[in-house]
């Protein structure tokens, strides 16, 4: 899994038609709490915000987290991060 | 999923036969509403076009997305971006 | 499989319900024994503290290797390193 | 997918027993025509010779194109390049 | 595939239980028969030893090469490389 920080929200009127009402982010990937250029698209399952630090999952799993093997989506936010605790000191 | 710009298109005639008649595309991947260097290529499953930006699925996802588990693709697009928002101000 | 080392615990209440009682882990993947500014977030199956080196699988098979397909993980911590023996000279 | 150049050939004696007979090669992926430093190995589907572009699948969908699920390999080549046309003027 | 140069063996006995008996070697990515600074670990199917040159497959595929879709394991040795030939002059 990846820690990101959603960036932003992505509007697509023609797409697959299996990815309707699917909530599509743009997020950044983070390390160490610092956001990199890292740039992805997940579709979000826990309802994030703009702003927010989240668990990414990708590949096959995203898909599954979703709800289905056959959603084009392979990347999905199953998780909003409360606290990251590295080494004796609280980072968020 | 990535966000991606159409570049380009493909012909090769020498293929697996199961390739017939799928359009495959060159794209770059973005970032920041910005084209990258990392370049992909991609079958067209929404009828994109050079100079679009769109959002692209990878691995096995591609090929259920695509309609079939053997296809032999690992990458296709799957929307055509209208906007993305990104904290406040729109960026396409 | 990468080596990482282990820097940190992640707490997040709101997640996919069958991440529940799932304990994360904060990684940094190892290069020569060195830590490497590559930063993933993996689940821990077989108990590892911070500070401690480990095996870490990815993608679908970190999925199987907690016990069911349809987890929402793609990267699982599947042994605790002892030494690391590299061309007659031990690293750790 | 990718699109490589074909760079060399390999011989392995001692393999996997389902890797006999099936040609593997060694290619450079390409970007914006150019051979890159990234090196990797696939098996050739197509009969593909040393110098030509090619179109390469990874992961789970180069051994079902292959033929089979179990095959042990994770890169294919399942086209030859004939052109490549970006933004209305030819690169090969 | 990647082509590998082996450069360790790693002893882990705190692990999941299905990895008892597989040999884990430490391995460095090659690039034009140059060892590069990507390390990664690999179970050995074929009986490498420590300097040789090898074919690593990884994914679901490292799984069923080694035998079962539920190992823990991503990455595997699938052959051990006697020559590879680069546009008309041999490299190893």
């Amino acid at each position: 899994m990846q820690i990101c920080r959603v960036v932003g929200h992505i509007w697509a009127t023609k797409k697959e038609s299996s990815l309707e009402g699917m909530k599509l982010m743009v997020l950044r990937a983070c390390r160490d709490g610092i956001v990199t250029e890292e740039e992805l698209v997940a579709a979000d399952l826990v309802g994030a915000g703009i702003g927010e630090d989240v668990i990414v999952v990708s590949g096959s799993t995203a898909r599954r987290a979703a709800g289905s093997d056959s959603l084009p989506i392979d990347a999905a936010i199953v998780g909003i991060i409360d606290t990251v605790e590295t080494e004796r000191e609280k980072k968020w």
